[in-house]
C-alpha cells in the first residue's frame, strides 16, 4: 500500500488497533451537496459517470467539504448491466429503466461477459485520476452491485417494491437464474479486480435488494455469489459486503473471506456483534433520517452508536445512502462527531 | 362464542390443540379475484368500503371461492385518519393521498377523537351483516392500522420508501408525536372494541411500516402503542399484532397480551420460534411471490413451512398481502395444501 496519510479505514478492516473509528457516508457524493447539484444541472447522469474528470471532481467533494476518512468513486451499480450489453436509461429524479429485460436462455446467452475491463475503462480511469488527486489523503473505495441485485434490475427492468418478476424468474427457472447470476458474478469479479488495479484500496459490494428475500432464498440466489466475490478478491483488497436488510445472513457471512459487513439501521449494534461473534469489522448503521435532528442530538446519537459497536473493528457510516434533504452542516456534524468521539 | 362450525383460528390463537393449522391470506379479498375486479370496475374504493352490502359481498368471496378458514372484513386502515377528520383520497392503482397533513400542535388538536364508533358505523354494519351471512361457517377478523403506521400517513400525506417526514416529526417533536400516537391509539381501541361488539371474533393490528424503524425507535414510537392496544382488548377478543419487518421486536411482543404475532417471510420459522419461546401463536409467513410457482411446488413449500413452524400454535398465512398477479388456482393450492397437510 502506497503511503496513506489517513489509513484508518484499512486498519479497521484489518482489525488493527485504531484511535477512533473511520467514518464515511454512503452516497456522500450526492444530492445534499450544493456543488454536486451544480454539476448535476450541467451534465446528465451518464456524462457525470463516464467522464473521469467529472467523476473525480464529484468523488473528491465530500473529502474536501465534509472531511470523511474515505473517498468512494462516483459511479453506479448499473454500469455492469450496461457493460454486459443492456441499455440502461437514467432519468433524473426517476429510477433507472432497462428497456430490454432478461427472461429467457437466449437473453442470458446474448449477454457480453468479456472485455468488461475495456468497456468500463472510464471507471478505472476515474479511479486512477482520483487516486492521483487524493495524493494519499484518504483511501479510495471501489464498488459494484451484488449479483442478486443486478439480476433484479436485469429481469425487472426498473425498480420494484416486491421484485416479484425477479423472484419468479429465479423460482421458476432456477438453472437459468444460476447461469445469469454466475455470469454477473464472473463479470463483477473482473470488474472489481480492475478497480483494485486502478487504485481502489477497498471494494464494497452492495446487495441493495437482498432484504426482500427469505433467509432460505437468500442462501440460494444471493449468498453463494457474495461469497464467491469475497473469495476471489481476498488476496487483492479488503471487501465489504452490504446485504441490506439481510440481518439473518450476518452469522454465515462473518465466516466468509470478507473483511467487513455493512449494516442497515434495523438491527441493534449489540445483536449484530453477537451474530458476528466479533470476527469481522462492522460498518453502519445510523438511520439517515436521524441526520434531520439538531446538530447537538446528532452528536449524542453518534456517541451512543460508537459506544454500542465499540471503537475497534468498526467503521462509522449510515445504514443507507444520505438523502438529498440533509443540510450539509448536519452531514458534517455526523462526521465530526465520529472524529471527536470520546466515550 | 356463538357456535362456529370451523373454529380452528380461535383454537390456534388460544393455543388449544388443533388437527391442522388454520389458513387465511392477507388481502384474500382482493385484486387477484375476478369477482372482486367486477365490483371494483363498478364502484370506487370508498363506495366499496362504505357500503355494508358491498363490503360483505367482497369479504365473503374468498370464503366461498378459496375456502379459507377465516373471513377478514373488507375495509382499509385509513378509515381511522378519515374518522379523525382528515381527508383521504384513494385513486385506483395509485396509493392514498391525504391533502392535509399533520405537522403542528394545532393540527393534532384539531383531530376528532370522539364518536369514531358513530363515524365508522359503516364498518360495524358491514361486520354485523357479514357475521350474519357467514352463519358460523368461519370466524370473522376485524382490523386496524397500528398507531405508528397511521401516523406515517397522517404526517407524510402519502406512501413513502423512507417515511422520513414521519420520522422527522417523531425525532424532532417527540412530545407532540406521543400526543398524536396516543390519540390514534385511543381512537383505535374504541374502534376495535366496536368491531368486536359488531361481530369480529379476532382483531388484527397492522404495523405495515414498523420495519423502517431502528429497534430503539420501534420501542419508542411503535411498541408501547401496540402493547396498549393488546392490553385494552385482551378480555374482549384475541389480538394478532403484525409489526411487518420488525423481527427484533418478537421477543418482547411475545410477552404482551396479544394472542398472535404476524411474521413476514424474511425470518425463518425456527428463529421466530426461538425468539418467541413458544409462548405465542405465530402467523405467516409464505413469500407471496412463491404463489407464482407451479401448484405442485406450492404444496411442497407449504408442507415445509408447516413442518418448520409446527402444527400447534400456528396460523398459516402469507408474509404480506397476496398480489394481483396471482392465479386463483395458485391461491387455492396454497389453502388446499394447508388443509391437506400431513407431515
Amino acid at each position: 500500500m502506497q503511503s496513506l496519510k489517513n489509513n484508518l479505514l484499512l486498519r479497521a478492516l484489518r482489525r488493527e488497533k485504531v484511535e477512533r473509528p473511520p467514518v464515511w457516508m454512503m452516497r456522500q457524493a450526492g444530492r445534499y451537496l450544493p456543488d454536486y447539484m451544480k454539476l448535476r444541472a450541467k451534465y446528465d447522469f451518464f456524462t457525470r459517470v463516464q467522464t473521469p474528470e467529472l467523476a473525480t471532481e464529484i468523488t473528491l467533494q465530500p473529502v474536501d467539504q465534509i472531511g470523511v476518512d474515505a473517498a468512494i468513486i462516483f459511479s453506479d451499480i448499473l454500469v455492469i448491466p450496461q457493460a454486459m450489453g443492456l441499455e440502461v436509461l437514467m432519468e433524473e429524479g426517476k429510477g433507472p429503466l432497462l428497456p430490454k429485460v432478461i427472461r429467457t436462455q437466449k437473453d442470458v446467452d446474448a449477454l457480453e461477459t468479456d472485455n468488461v475491463e475495456e468497456t468500463l475503462n472510464y471507471v478505472t480511469k476515474a479511479l486512477a485520476l482520483t487516486k492521483q488527486e487524493l495524493n494519499g489523503r484518504v483511501p479510495l473505495i471501489g464498488f459494484a452491485g451484488a449479483p442478486w441485485t443486478i439480476l433484479c434490475y436485469m429481469v425487472e427492468g426498473k425498480g420494484s417494491k416486491t421484485w416479484e418478476k425477479a423472484k419468479q424468474f429465479c423460482f421458476t427457472q432456477p438453472e437459468l437464474a444460476h447461469q445469469l447470476l454466475q455470469r454477473i458474478t464472473d463479470t463483477t469479479i473482473n470488474y472489481l479486480k480492475a478497480q483494485s488495479k486502478a487504485g481502489a484500496d477497498v471494494l464494497q459490494v452492495f446487495d441493495s435488494w437482498s432484504g426482500c428475500l427469505s433467509p432460505r432464498d437468500f442462501k440460494i440466489v444471493a449468498q453463494p455469489y457474495l461469497i464467491q466475490i469475497a473469495d476471489a478478491l481476498k488476496d487483492i483488497a479488503p471487501v465489504i459486503l452490504f446485504p441490506k436488510g439481510s440481518w439473518y445472513s450476518l452469522k454465515e457471512l462473518s465466516d466468509s473471506s470478507a473483511s467487513g459487513l455493512g449494516l442497515d439501521w434495523c438491527i441493534s449494534p449489540q445483536i449484530a456483534r453477537e451474530m458476528t461473534g466479533n470476527k469481522i469489522t462492522l460498518q453502519g448503521n445510523f438511520d439517515p433520517a436521524k441526520l434531520l435532528l439538531p446538530v447537538e442530538e446528532i452528536k449524542k446519537e453518534v456517541t451512543e452508536m460508537i459506544n454500542a459497536f465499540g471503537v475497534q473493528g468498526y467503521i462509522a457510516n449510515l445504514g443507507h445512502g444520505i438523502t438529498p434533504n440533509i443540510p450539509v452542516e448536519n452531514a458534517k456534524a455526523f462526521v465530526e462527531a465520529v472524529k471527536n468521539y470520546s466515550k
